[in-house]
């Protein structure tokens, strides 16, 4: 969860503890459909148990908050994959299934679809798991019982009628969690500022500025790294985590240039920049009085000022209408989208995307 | 939770449970506030307390279900006042403020709205209890978090901005909790069961018919009672629990009445009427169908039909709209209602009553 | 649980849970052997299955607690075997297999032991049951783990070394559980007078009394049966429950008799007799000044007082080194029971059966 | 937790959460003894919540696992010291009392006995965190019942009667937390390999070699401190944790010595010794058989082998005889040991230090 554990100390599991638990469920999923007639043989059980296990194996050092600044232009799905056909490679194709799975290339979409769709088992462990870890009971849902409510009709998953409670619940957990972790204030102001730290690195190693270097993976895929994927790339990927990126900073923290210290202090010390919400912009005037206030605090100029006093949005969206939605299955074999149910929770007026503006500034 | 362990086994919890939990949350309630610098002082924090412990006493056998049976007329809070009243008395008026809180006549109107409102400790007992003990996850809420979030303003209870989410939160679970547990199928046609069985003892009483008497108080309130509630009402009705309707209805199942005996083994054998809902009325040639075919079936006549095969409506309001508000306070020290917030998920069009249509019968 | 709620309100859990959680242990104890490579037949599966979930159902209203006085000389577990019998011949033979595994018949003996033992599946369950529902932490141990490190050596249900701890702690669990609940004091003073209740009633019954029926079939098991058991008496007992004594108790706190009356006066206003434990046994002297109070305060005859004031002992065995032990299977394929293990927690010092002399009386 | 979570993956818990909750539980506490009247005032209760709060402060990375290789000579309490008074420097004197009962020269004895003793609460929240993050069943105890059946007498900390089995609870649950999870095999391997490498590296460094240095505060306490502890000492300390140890092992493990980076590499590939335990100690000949293997098979000379392959002994202590005992307070105002009570679960026959033999090596 990146720097979440700024606002919930407990946040603090890892990676490890979602891929296994995201495999866990998919078990009980297998299990569930078996026991309804829906036929996987036992090739495709290890075949989608794989593709889950692996499903987040891209993902580097703080993982989104850092996924586009170390990794221009490389999605972590992309990753996975690569690390997955390497590994196919290596296993004489036994890997074969779960990739085409992973995909979406797979006959049976619903293998598919357990692994990434609008009710996948990735998402049902994330939201549980920090729900648990940071405590926020709003994102309770009953992971348990759509698993056993999910059934499969023309190849697709689908829930039973009895679980459209259970998947409401499960969309608003999801959207509550946005707004209460995910986008959190202060965990937005955080890893708001280890961009700009890698930001900052950049633009001074570009400047000719010297002492940036820490010896480890981190000065590869800042300072050469040109984008283009490879097997190279791929190794040194590999061995790059946490632990790096932590101790460069402890390092940049004692750095000449003001601007990169001081941002780095700021995540050492927990010494955060201020958030302000709005559904509103921010007015220019706002945003011109919080920048002059930081130059004179901090002495800066107007590049400067960049890392220190910005805005922009956030979207929360509870349910993406307008892409493979979750689809109920009625006892007289109607097929429905949850948002189209009788009396629907979610519905076309509040699943829209919400959109907020934030201002980041000193104070 | 009358007959809702016929669906939910583990329900088995009892209003003693309530009671205490409801008063445990009180408890914390007035720590949080007093933090706040709300002043309370230690009278009206013993007043509180036992309002909110007593605030239920007035409930009889199976509660809900059999209230409008039992003691036509009489709502269980008008009786849990009389018993408090009398209590008062015995007690030389130490219970006088708490009578005030109860009927909502005391100054500081926080206080009854903390024993009854839309956001009352009460309703947050009861939810999370009957989530925990059904296991439907889909009540679970933050109830500490929204104490926490609970302050005052102009003598009434608001909650703090950053509460929005938790209150949203609780009141989705409440209207789950509904359509989940307390109007689910099967609970629902235990609990009809349960008020016709009255119903016929009460008919074939009028009409004549021996051997209904059970030695125990419920020959009293089915009998005799008169509508009346007087000291000797009340001391009747406190010695009156599950325990005699549970000893009738087996006493009954052996009744030579066919319709009575077989409500009676409904309930024991847990062989009960089938619930269809719709959002549209049944149409009456479903009903009557369905009525022929019980008639057939039970050799009943057009009176003793309407015990199993009958239609009605049941509601399920998310936030009562046009009663008082749950109110939020924001950081600029403006109010405003819950559904009136920045991208409301719990919306005036979504928080209005849903009315469903049921129709029991045999099959 | 008997009375247990008159010290643990929670305690209100019922035999069904008990035998559907015994049952799902079962489950995953067929599951955990099978993973292991022990061999166990779908009918075998079956037939344990049954065995389980039919254990208990020879238990009568309040269990342990009235058993000895509501059908003398028939230990439950007898009626179970008579119930699972008569069902054997309603099914054509179908729980042959697993009457002969509940009573020990059957070649894979491990099977038995799962349903009966000094490690079953029954005492797992309701441990784990009692210790959650009364909220005392000292009964907690790990089930899953334990099943998790069952195995079958020469047919015989044994534990592999690395349960060794689990073991020790389920046992610590287990007498902990009897001194801090089913032992307790208070517990044990409700469950005493629940029998004398029951006592004093056949005493008057004996003696010509009038007014003591009840209408119910609480008057066929106290006045009429004679200890053979056969099919009517089966009949009658499984109509059997709490509700039928819980009537009868009702209605005697209004008898004549003034031993009858306060003895159920005393359950149902929770005003309940005090017990001493002592590792010694009471003075006779100390018992006749008891008695000698009671006497005065209540008016009582020689024979009248000891419904109030008794002695008698209570034993608490943590492991019965006498019998079928825990055997621990280790990695050198050598076996040990759980007391003889290197360092043993469990000792045969402290396994032995520890005995308390309780003293009942008013104060 | 060190390296707990190679064994427990969900070990991942923090120092941080451990002093917040041990700082939780001394609030419980200090609450629950004023309630039964023990006089506390708001200064004590002050500084009694500062010494819990600060008394693990002085913890360097890995904890209890390279304590002695980093800061030889210097025991974490003398650190914790150290920066409290620090700090009380800084803060006026405001942490005096705080200290005082930290070193346990407060008159009010109880409240060092709180911070530190055989029943202190800072082993009641390790012990439930630890059991609740690697999930070991084993080692549950009442933690809050403890609290509510503390009380004060003389001055001393001492436990009603009626908390004597919550006592042996948890005094078992500290024995079984040892064998289970911090004397577990496979996290001594880790935590033994893990101070071998530093090991290694102090004497790789003492005989000249090179491209042992990390650039960070590492290459200070391995190469330059000279044990003596003073102002600047403590700031480098304080900047210390575990991302520099992590960062060092990996840059380690492309070492040139192949000692130092197969032990790195053991760590980071998770690939660990094995370990075997036994009661006596294990014999030369093994050790010496052992030792010839890995030479091997690593092509090692003598000295390099025992990084590989060596034997010592664990010890477990469930209860100190010996020391300060826990005192039971019975109600007729004697006082006893935990084990001398009636009937003692823990006794001096098992309380004793436990010894066991190990044998590391790479099979």
């Amino acid at each position: 969860m990146a720097l979440a554990y700024m606002v919930y100390p407990g946040a603090v599991h890892t990676r490890l503890h979602h891929s296994l638990g995201a495999y866990h469920l998919m078990c009980c999923a297998i299990d569930s459909l078996r026991l309804k007639g829906v036929e996987i043989s036992v090739d495709e059980e290890v075949a989608v148990r794989a593709a889950i296990l692996l499903h987040d194996v891209g993902h580097g050092p703080f993982s989104h908050a850092l996924e586009a600044e170390l990794l221009p232009g490389i999605h972590h799905e992309k990753l996975s994959l690569y690390i997955m056909q390497k590994l196919n490679l290596e296993f004489n194709g036994a890997l074969q299934m779960a990739i085409d799975i992973f995909t979406n290339k797979y006959p049976k979409k619903f293998l598919s679809q357990l692994v990434s769709s609008q009710l996948d088992v990735d998402r049902m462990d994330y939201l549980m798991r920090d729900s648990f870890f940071t405590g926020v009971s709003e994102g309770v849902f009953g992971w348990d019982r759509i698993l056993k409510m999910m059934t499969v009709h023309d190849n697709e998953l689908v829930m039973e009628e009895k679980g459209i409670h259970s998947i409401e619940t499960f969309l608003i957990a999801r959207r509550q969690m946005y707004w209460q972790v995910y986008l959190h204030k202060t965990v937005m102001a955080s890893e708001k500022t280890l961009k700009n730290i890698i930001k900052r690195v950049k633009y001074l190693h570009a400047m000719g500025i010297e002492n940036l270097k820490t010896t480890s993976v981190v000065d590869y895929f800042l300072f050469q790294f040109d984008d283009m994927l490879n097997d190279e790339v791929l190794e040194r990927f590999c061995d790059f985590d946490d632990v790096e990126i932590s101790y460069a900073i402890k390092l940049w923290s004692k750095h000449d240039d003001a601007v990169l210290s001081r941002l780095c202090k700021m995540i050492l010390d927990r010494n955060l920049l201020k958030v302000k919400l709005s559904s509103q912009p921010f007015s220019q005037k706002l945003v011109d009085e919080q920048k002059q206030l930081a130059k004179l605090k901090l002495n800066l100029n107007d590049d400067e000022v960049e890392y220190f006093v910005f805005t922009g949005t956030v979207k929360n969206t509870m349910y993406k209408a307008n892409e493979e939605p979750i689809k109920i299955l009625y006892k007289n074999a109607t097929i429905s989208s949850i948002i189209n149910v009788d009396d629907a929770l979610i519905h076309i007026n509040n699943a829209n995307t919400v959109t907020k503006n934030y201002l980041c500034s000193l104070n």
